[in-house]
């Protein structure tokens, strides 16, 4: 996905929030601010917006010097995440359509974004999503795609999500690779992450090894790169993952699990800011 | 009052929608962006918003060749309000405090704002702002000073907004000199905005001579600064004339009647966003 004219102060937004949680320092703050500022401009709108985030986000932690500004926060969303976990559970356990139940779930998850979206409240967002009508909805090519699947190639994105994830690759019953960012950005989950949700109790975990908020694979290691590339089924989850992949033409081997959380999304995908997406990616 | 951080990222927007306003060419858009982008460092946190706003808002004018965006946008605010006056006037004639009923309209029309305030329903705010408690209320103070003085100076705010101002300057029974910009920015009130809201009627309309979204003195007029510092009873309407204004020490001349429009203004002033106000301003 390019990048719109609507993304250009909500990089401001994000950059302003992010170091705030960095650092007290109001002089530093202003200096963030400044840097990115006169960033915006090398930013091309045919560009993809993880690929600014990435830059940005390095930015804020070079001059707030905090590699990792919202470790506490991502620890405390997958606490609390964990914390739903039985709940959860309860609601595949007593759906009739499980496997349904189960991404409907996972795509509940995605509610837990401290990059775009901000201020959520969980329980509202959790309950809402799993009543929603999806806004796209393949899923019987999904069921179809999952049935023959040797390995599922799973990509992660924030913190939280993961124990969410981890219910959908319950249900799933296959071998599955769990993509992990290979550095902190955002709250996007990383190894550390992934495991304090139990994923390394149902999965192998993998790291992409990129720095971005996304899947950029530019970005991504020689091995993930080939573990993509050999994979006949993968899930991308979230918006940064889309952003990333939704004009290549490796698009066509993956499904895009998210709920939209920005308008700048929603025209692109065109559906309704909020809706809740499970789509099958093309080649572009 | 100074810049916040979270004024940063507001110019930005602000600057997205204006030129959007201005024009249909992405490409200037997106020059807009990184000029305004650009800017930011060069703004103190010390200085105030309506001085960058002023800069900005040129900026933007120089990018896409138009000197005054808002034109359409003001003259149909203008028209809107006017259809609201009968209704308007009234609730001042059912008043049993006729004066205060006044202000609470002048107040409700300084919802017509384009800057900070964006996407707001007319209809809504202006019932809501007729009923809401005030958050700070020198009203006795404000009735005494009018009882004594010879001459009000009216510092309007927006177009449209004008028409609720013809109301409480109906109401006073006192000679006005109702002030206006000295050249188009944003939506701020110039001469024909107040003549096409019927203001020459009632008062005598003078231009501050400044360009800028707020009454900076150091903006303004020889001849304005003169009637301003021999005035003893000021009415400033508006959160660019309180910002350019609340932290001199003419403010002590001035009653500021505003309503708090972001959360940057609320913290400012010590009320919750939302807030209307009868201040009176203080020596600083």
């Amino acid at each position: 996905m390019r990048t719109y004219l609507d993304c250009y102060p909500c990089f401001l937004n994000q950059a302003l929030r992010a170091a705030r949680i960095a650092t007290d320092d109001e002089a530093k703050i202003k200096r963030v601010l400044d840097e990115v500022g006169m960033m915006l401009k090398e930013i091309p709108l045919d560009s993809t917006p993880p690929e600014s985030g990435r830059l940005i986000y390095r930015k804020i932690s070079e001059i707030t010097e905090n590699i990792d500004p919202y470790r506490k926060i991502k620890k405390e969303s997958t606490e609390k995440a964990l914390s739903l976990y039985p709940y959860l559970k309860s609601r595949v356990v007593a759906s009739n359509d499980r496997l349904l139940m189960a991404i409907r779930i996972a795509i509940a998850g995605n509610v837990i974004d401290f990059g775009a979206n901000w201020g959520f409240d969980w329980d509202t967002e959790v309950a809402d999503t799993l009543e929603k009508e999806f806004a796209l909805f393949d899923y019987d090519k999904f069921r179809e795609k999952l049935d023959t699947a040797q390995k599922i190639v799973y990509l992660g994105d924030n913190a939280g999500e993961c124990v969410f994830d981890k219910i959908l690759i319950e249900e799933m019953k296959k071998p599955v690779v769990y993509v992990v960012r290979g550095a902190p950005i955002i709250n996007d989950a990383t190894r550390a992450d992934a495991v304090q949700a139990g994923i390394d109790k149902v999965a192998t975990i993998v790291s992409s090894g990129t720095d971005a908020p996304g899947t950029i694979l530019d970005t991504c290691s020689t091995e993930f790169k080939a573990l993509f590339h050999n994979s006949d089924f993968i899930i991308s989850k979230g918006q940064g993952n889309y952003e990333a992949l939704s004009h290549t033409s490796a698009s066509r081997l993956i499904f895009f699990l998210l709920k939209v959380k920005c308008r700048v999304l929603a025209r692109n995908i065109g559906v309704e800011e909020g809706g809740i997406v499970i789509q099958a990616g093309r080649d572009r």
